[in-house]
């Protein structure tokens, strides 16, 4: 033991070495976080985690989350001293052809998740624990490693909740409480008392240690191993820049390379790097079951019948889930209104209830999503505004997640303007690469339901409240990127573009204007981004180069926007009806019509347009 | 005593039955959640809280926050009860053309902020109660009422860990533990201790307590209001539906107006209403001293110095402060960053550290609005989207409120895309009203700063992180909704729209272009909402209908969508530049070029477009 430990300190140095050389190379970051967090992590990579050095993808090995993600040099020294890349490479630090960045993103094959925005690690972890217990059931352990300031974050709380609930015992939280945070001490200082009490008071078993203490450490892990039906933290004492004394437990040291005239004093302190030869435990030898997909059956409505997409969706996911054993779905306590309890009718042992908190709603699906599932996570549109930082972050952590949001937009009626999401689109459009779909059938949502889960990345779904018709054949395809043309002739006027509730409001308009020998080609953009930019030039072109977009959304980033950006480079004239202003309580019709976006505002609009 | 708990009971009686009969009304709406918060609300508004019923804005009121805001009809039909409203006007529920809407809003003068997004109430009220102790210092007191199942968002638990360090004793939360969420039981049912447990846990007193129970609610409040340097939380276990048989403590009835077959039965078994004259307490008499408003020093800067407009924002905030004592400034654990600290030197008692909890960042914020004060809530522009639930509820709010972003774009460098705020424009933007501003140097910040202050509304202040050069004259005055022609000449054959760090590179462009003998327009888009249509416009017109757009943001939703809805009715012909996927580490100008917004992208971009 006594050699083990001696063994662990010293790669605890060599990990304090890389992690200021590394820095005062690039010149910015943070090794004094480093530094606090070097012995824990030392015992982590070199004695408590199992994982297999050659195989980042082993689908046993032991997870990481480094949630401190500002951290980053530490994480990339302790593999460099794994001997998974090599030292020289860690002087790259922050260099712009390195994937060695100043926080982790995954275009590292050992990180799984981005870190650097506070608080999100936990959540995460938690879903990588609830698909080893209970889908994958691998033995893997999760460690998620934490900085004391950003257990103020909200989500960590939401996690903590869940964790307990789901008696994660595979989930092994460690908070480094080095008690300084980027602008002053953090709320508790050095109180690791607040810390244990809080986490106790979740439902979590909590260890209070010394963590700069190799033995501590140690002993620590073995007993959060050997805690069943519970999740452990360690909530560990430590130094910001501990083992350099001009920076140890100094205030005015966060995220600040030590400058060359001081790196020969700090480096002379911690000694030389020592090659320490330390044996890393293997995974259990374990097999994933090869799961087989078969084929989703094909939607079943007939024309004319009034059916919400969101019901559309409920089915579709049931449907989805008993071809693909991979799906899973999580929801806010909103399930039986984003109908996503209808998966539980196939797999009850698929759904998981994530209660009101969307935050770790997100994060554990981008948890689930890194180990292999295909998450889709579902709440009101409106709410996943509350996990719109994690929604980003899923987009640098390359996550394959799913976000249906239902009671999209005014024609959600009487609960009023908190319960309507008007700024999804826009929220979604500006994730890079995802994909945006709003269907406005059944049919078309069951189809983009089959596309999503084909589709490798994110995509957001976006569904209605009120009941809808029936609008396509259950033959009828929406690959991505696509689009439908509903009414066409040789002599349209003007091009008019919905999506959702507002197609069926554009069709009662067309037959109104027809009547009127007023004829007008409709489009449905039932895939806003990707965006059949083909198609509405086309269309615009040949209806004197003019578009109407109806949408049942704010006017900034949504339908509109959309389809000027598609279209602003031809010098086609777009104009828009979108919800302006707050809206307010009413009937779904009564607001629709209050706020311009009914088949009647249609009629005056395309009318308008044309006689400029 | 018994004749008030006999009175009250009564009044808490009359409270069900309008909440039943006015959601029944409706057909929608949640009066079983009304019913198992009666008594509590019933004892708050005729006994324990303070209030002029004459006078919403008394500024010494007592302050109540329904953060379980789907229990509206109750609040509503206290209001009938206190004699505020009429009774009959109960019937106008969630009808389009009546305020009482299906989730309060601040249309009505006595609510103070929209709920209906959960578990925002709390950190809404803690912004009150900052106020009173330690700005206004009146001593009214502030009550949350929350919902069980709301105490899972994580929001809850940031605002518990502030109100406990700010050592508020003026604030009041109580949890409804009616025990059943919307589509199945809360995580700890019935379990009471468990919140009284995490709250303690997190520095509270609580007060657990039977919460039907006249008598025991209101020793809860007298307690409460006993307790020093401490909030207090009142734990109430209840009932769901509690007075009507088939409803009480039944799942299946959540969000459920009762049908009219039953309605008859549950009134038969409520009894009548019953007029009871409860007397209800007065505020304390109090006067808030008038402020007076001074001038604010203009900027002083060199032009072609270098400094960051972050850095011009500290300077204009504090400049601010001094001028108008009702500005505070409330951050993240950034302020060393974001430069609010600089209010610090001015008046230590107007900044707020809210540490890294961004959601009861901007809550805070929105109760200090509500209260009269005119706060700034800083952090990087990136660490918004943790709050964006909340800032889209302050719209709804009508908040005053000011969100200054730092560290925006990928001009930040080496930290990496997780600290990049690349979807702020976009998030903003889609705000209902709000102003979104874009300095491009010190000059600007600071004007901007000035006029974001004299808007009654919410303002989204975007700044840098890199040093640039100071281009504007000091006396030189930047209006919302304006925007500045750099560079004009009759020759101009292209409009360049740029906004913050672009604007310089469009600059150096310009240059480049001018000695190729090509001219083009520069416009500095300040003010990006609103937008100065009419110059953007003029310009495209005077350069063949083009506009090249260059940001430092995502394409959906930012600048280049912004300047596209502007002239899209105009038919002229917009390209973009703009940041495509995921950005990674690297310095400043590296990525500017890599990602295509330095200079010599844009001289591509013109001599491409021109091409055409």
């Amino acid at each position: 033991m006594t050699s083990t430990i001696t063994a662990l300190s010293q790669k605890a140095n060599n990990l304090r070495i890389h992690s200021i050389v590394s820095t005062s190379e690039s010149g910015s970051g943070h090794p004094t976080t480093c530094m606090s967090a070097a012995d824990i992590v030392s015992v982590l990579f070199f004695h408590s985690m199992r994982y297999d050095i050659h195989h980042a993808d082993h689908p046993n090995n032991d997870r990481f989350v480094l949630s401190k993600g500002h951290a980053a040099p530490l994480l990339y020294a302790a593999w460099a001293e794994a001997g998974i890349i090599e030292v020289d490479d860690l002087l790259n630090l922050r260099k712009i052809d390195s994937d060695l960045e100043g926080h982790p993103t995954p275009r590292l094959p050992w990180v799984d998740v981005a870190t650097g925005s506070l608080g999100q690690g936990l959540s995460v972890g938690l879903g990588m624990a609830i698909n080893g217990k209970y889908l994958d059931q691998l033995d893997y352990r999760v460690y998620v490693l934490m900085g004391d300031g950003e257990t103020a974050e909200g989500g960590v709380w939401e996690a903590a909740a869940l964790a307990a609930h789901y008696k994660l015992d595979n989930l092994v939280g460690i908070v480094d409480v080095n008690g300084i945070g980027q602008s002053q001490q953090t709320m508790y200082g050095f109180d690791v008392d607040s810390y244990c009490r809080r986490f106790e008071s979740f439902g979590w078993n909590t260890i209070s240690i010394d963590g700069h203490d190799i033995g501590q450490i140690i002993s620590a892990f073995t007993q959060a191993h050997s805690i069943k039906e519970q999740p452990t933290m360690i909530v560990a004492k430590t130094f910001k820049g501990r083992g350099v004394s001009f920076a140890e437990n100094v205030d005015g040291w966060h995220g600040k390379a030590i400058p060359d005239e001081q790196l020969e004093q700090a480096l002379k302190e911690l000694g030389p790097v020592v090659d320490v030869p330390v044996p890393i435990q293997a995974p259990t030898v374990s097999k994933l079951q090869s799961q087989s997909v078969s084929k989703i059956e094909p939607p079943k409505y007939q024309i004319g019948n009034e059916i919400a997409t969101r019901s559309g969706y409920g089915t579709a996911l049931a449907k989805l889930a008993a071809a693909n054993p991979n799906v899973v779905a999580l929801d806010g306590d909103t399930k039986n209104s984003t109908y996503a309890e209808q998966i539980l009718e196939v797999d009850e042992n698929r759904y998981f209830e994530m209660y009101i908190a969307e935050q770790n709603l997100v994060g554990a699906g981008i948890g689930l999503s890194k180990r292999g599932k295909i998450p889709f996570v579902s709440t009101f549109a409106a709410f996943f505004a509350r996990a719109y930082d994690q929604i980003r972050m899923s987009a640098i952590s390359q996550a394959n997640i799913k976000y249906v949001g239902s009671h999209c937009g005014i024609s959600i009626g009487e609960d009023g303007p908190s319960q309507m999401g008007l700024e999804d689109l826009a929220m979604f459009r500006a994730i890079p690469d995802a994909v945006v779909l709003y269907p406005s059938d059944p049919v078309a949502t069951e189809r983009l339901v089959a596309e999503s889960a084909q589709y490798d990345g994110i995509v957001f779904l976006r569904t209605s409240r009120p009941k809808t018709s029936v609008i396509y054949n259950n033959k009828e395809m929406f690959p991505i990127g696509g689009s439908k043309i509903l009414k066409s002739s040789e002599n349209d006027q003007i091009t008019v573009v919905g999506a959702g509730v507002t197609v069926h409001e554009i069709l009662k308009a067309y037959q109104e204007l027809r009547a009127a020998e007023l004829l007008i080609r409709v489009i449905d953009l039932y895939s806003v981004k990707p965006i059949d930019a083909q198609t509405l030039i086309k269309s615009a072109e040949s209806t004197g180069n003019i578009i109407i977009t109806v949408e049942d959304h704010y006017p900034e980033g949504g339908i509109g926007e959309a389809v000027q950006s598609a279209v602003s480079e031809n010098g086609i004239c777009v104009h828009k009806l979108a919800i302006n202003g707050i809206p307010r309580s009413g009937q779904p019709d009564e607001l629709l019509r209050a706020f311009g976006i009914d088949a009647n505002s249609i009629v005056k609009k395309v009318k308008a347009v044309l006689s400029r």
